[in-house]
């Protein structure tokens, strides 16, 4: 039938999870958000206030078991990165779509499993899609240069250099955040590991890994074997080289900038970043703002993603990205953690084996 | 009944009614769009196509008839220019909600009867909403530099510069379009007008205002009283100073610019226009590109304005702006208009009345 | 005899005089300052200590006097505005090449007299050098614009934007300053209107110019006949405008800014005007400074023509700009003066002949 | 005696020799450019004909031999590298004040045969200035950061970020160049770590480097052991990093940016790299040119350069960095170097020297 709205469900309604919802709910045309769940009462409140007609849950999994019923065709998983990986499963092995927030698990293995969960239920639920969200994938900008490149502007792309960084927070929640993000790598960077293997395609691989990192503002944070800055590099098998920095100390708000150089032109992304076109002439000089978070730059991309999540799930089409990609960039993310925090460069076999030196294992 | 729609008509299916309509059927979830008019069958056709469910006729008042069966509410009124005022009134007299593109007519006196029809009409219907589509009004760095204006942060203001610049277009449509376009002050600077009237306050009493223009790349225009470069001045009763400047001739894109000067400080909108983040870096230098048209720029104001028109509909809460000053930025328009023709500047009594002097008269 | 210096004498060591001794002392390899006037002994002082070796004089008289018999060879005068010319006319009749500030005199005659002096002064010494020292046409960013203009980059140009706006001054100089300054077109705007000429070609001839003004922070410029912010319309007979803004109110410092746009594209001047490659990222978001004066903007250009006048007096090179254009944009300033003050628009025929019409001839 | 001059001598009359040979002769009002050098005939010529009345010598020995009789004072040391050192120690021993271009020497242990003359040298000539010319730190730029950084705007500096990139050049010459040139972190990044030096103290103590590269156009470069991209991260023992990015590739032009992140804020350094304040609009979009080479960028620094070495030899005052710092940076730029060719990270220990761990030593 001509129009029919895919049936959407949320998980998660925290603060991307709120977004999310509200998303699908009124920016995403094609599709129809039917129930949302979250353990907290507050947040299911909240959401029956600001979406009524939406059916909400404390639990995800009596969600599935109800909605399933009433013809529900796809899961949002925004709750806590602890259950993505278990709600998403779920979800798959029900044929449910799956658009799953990044990371798909802090653990590698877990992030394995969503993948092999999907390619196991894909024999039974051949147009089954599920993604993992990374959000500048469907940022204008991003894309872009993206096909700027493709287009051959730049000549063969060789170096990354990319950037992820948050605004100051005095409060302390990195340090009570750092408990469960996986670390700053696994955290903010995995935006720009995906980012350089989509530019430098999904099928590059990684050579070696090296970080390093400091705590300037918040030293608790290396209670949990994090840091607020630190800078990181990936070599690719094919001369290729990613250049990586996150902080969680801008001062001034998110900066998250690209740059992609090839052998004849760069482009870069964001390298002014402005939370709108307005400048402010006063005494002191001329002054922007930026956005204070990441929702400020990338929202436009977040309800971009609603909407192409649910054409292609209704459409049957290709998604833009393998789900195989968001492992590999928990992969890299993960070892770029590990060296931050051993000091080693960790190297890797073309066949993606680590290789483990001698001198290291006796470490 | 919590989260019941706005019922709303669109009339007029051409490239920006096209775009109003996608608006309020897939971007505006408070409402919903139940029809849609237009005398090309092909533009009904395409509408059917796209937007799915939506009721289209081939005329305007039969859509008004039948609609109104079905609990129509409202009506974006995006047709062309010169039945602005017709098809507006006509709802506008059946009590629905009226949200009429720019300009209620290229006419002062027509322009007037919109708002007589919408004064008389209230009496019966209270609540009804009627406001005309000045978009950068919906713009989030036009409302950002009215809040920091309104915050004190520039004084108080005094100079307004602003520019409506279209890309040069070598296929003559200009020329055409000048027929009926009112010409290139009632067409590109209303927009400015409007902005000025907003920044200096709905209330500021126009004192004189002049203009000159050139053909430099259309004589043609002058078949129809018309230039492609125009420069004016608005001088108001309070010691207030509008520069504008319009033009057909850009020639990288649209350059849609303001700036708000005050006693204490300056704010700037748009003066480095961008299409997006991204900036290319090349043999020739750093280049950016920039918005072909104003829907390039506009776009987002555009959905805010569905947005807002709809919540004022549904709330019953004031809308943004007056209709009444619709009428008052087409008759600045029409006198800049006539000033470059003229070649005379014209001045305006405190009481809205226009001077005419001995001398001129005798021209 | 290779290398031989042109020998150079300074009037005037106000700020300005003091920087062009210090211009053509240290940063003007083939001159040689020999000698500096200036009716305040402290100056000379300063001039002594700063620029030992320089002979100064309380008269300029007696400097001329004096230094002749030393083989003085040109003369910088940077003196008060009201004696340029009569100072300028005395070098003149010596023979002596000048460069002179900016304007020749507030008065077109006074300014007309000094080119009269200089014609007639050629007949004995042809080879004599007198120009008026319109620093932006030294500019490196201006000459770039003109350069790529007269390559053709922009195709016909059309439209001629320029602003000369001073840093707020909350002292009251600009009030005292506007006794003698001529008015605000005369001071500040004959820069646009020198560089107008100059984009236009010299040979532009004015059809009408028009003028509002107002006084936002400084009603007292009212006793002097002056405005604190201006703007201005310059028609010209070949279809070419220039709109400008002048204005001594700018909270962040000097904001000289230009664009020329023609049939084919557009060159902007200094639209984001900064003190050099800094930004400053804090928590109000990213703040660059701006010059607070036209030295910090122009000191580059200032040094360039030092550089060039000697070159050209030296060489007996042309000069870069003819002395009659000072004096066609004083008139066009002083029009543009009067326009502000009277309310009225001036005419001008093709011969250059004002037009007096009968009605305004009334008033 | 007031105003006495510096005489000075120019060793070396290649580009950057000749450049510095006519800052000194004509940008340095208080220096006198006496004589100059070079072994090629062709250079001398050249400098007679621009720089009339400098004596030319093709032996260095032989200038200064003559020189040293008529007063000579200062030497600029501007020859090929390899002779750097060789030809500063020789003008240090007969007492003479030097700058040297940067590096000292390609090797360490070169460089710090330089210092150890120097500070020999003092002994009996204590008001002797000996240093080595990194222009950066004589940029208005980076002097405006640096100052801003040290009034606490930033709070502390963690991290720098900086590049210096070169302009694309397809006619091979970068490969020449590298046979002489150190390797690009010798040639480019030194800069990058002698900025490092200034912001985070001259004290500051390296604990590890360690650089990837690749060579994505020039593959000959791997004959001389170089890279035409290269990243790198030093760590310093108080918990700063420093992250570099050298490149021979750049499409546009000269791009060398600098970042300093504090715990407050952030200053950046030439973000949007510019040659002037013109932008030019035309159908493909926005575009800026920015500077081909260096000097484009750094020319005013140069000058500057050249004026306080003069006044610091003249007055004996401290020069803006030690000699020391020179050596410095050559040690830290010859480890990146070799971590980027044999792929190993370098460790230090708190007193300067080297980690030398069994595995690496194994190698």
């Amino acid at each position: 039938m001509v129009g029919a709205k895919l049936k959407v469900a949320v998980a998660g309604l925290g603060r991307m999870g709120a977004r999310h919802a509200a998303h699908f709910y009124g920016l995403t045309p094609r599709a129809e958000l039917v129930a949302a769940s979250s353990p907290e009462q507050k947040e299911l409140d909240l959401t029956q206030t600001n979406l009524p007609g939406v059916r909400t849950y404390l639990s995800y999994d009596e969600m599935l078991q109800e909605e399933i019923k009433h013809g529900l065709q796809a899961v949002v998983v925004s709750s806590a990165t602890a259950v993505h990986a278990e709600q998403a499963i779920k979800a798959i092995k029900l044929g449910l779509h799956v658009l799953c927030e990044k990371p798909l698990s802090t653990n590698v293995e877990i992030s394995q499993s969503v993948v092999t969960a999907y390619r196991e239920s894909q024999k039974t639920h051949p147009n089954q899609k599920v993604i993992c969200g990374f959000s500048r994938r469907f940022d204008a900008s991003y894309r872009d240069a993206f096909e700027k490149m493709q287009a051959g502007l730049i000549g063969r792309p060789a170096v990354f250099r990319s950037q992820t960084c948050d605004k100051l927070d005095p409060s302390g929640f990195f340090v009570e955040y750092a408990k469960f993000s996986g670390g700053i790598f696994v955290d903010c960077s995995i935006h720009d590991i995906d980012l350089a293997l989509w530019f430098f395609g999904e099928d590059s691989k990684v050579k070696t890994v090296s970080a390093v990192g400091i705590t300037a503002v918040e030293p608790d944070l290396r209670k949990y074997n994090d840091r607020d800055n630190a800078v990181a590099v990936i070599e690719f098998f094919d001369g290729k080289i990613a250049q990586l920095y996150c902080s969680r100390m801008m001062a001034a708000g998110q900066e998250d900038t690209s740059e992609i150089i090839g052998t004849k032109g760069k482009l870069s992304i964001n390298m002014q970043p402005m939370t709108n076109l307005v400048n402010i002439f006063e005494s002191s000089g001329v002054r922007r703002e930026i956005p204070a978070h990441y929702y400020g730059r990338f929202r436009d991309a977040f309800i971009t993603e609603a909407n192409e999540f649910t054409a292609c799930c209704l459409d049957n089409t290709e998604p833009p990205m393998k789900l195989e990609g968001a492992v590999n960039a928990v992969r890299i993310g993960q070892a770029l953690q590990e060296s931050l925090i051993t000091g080693k460069r960790i190297d890797f076999a073309e066949n993606g084996e680590r290789i483990v030196s001698e001198p290291k294992a006796r470490l």
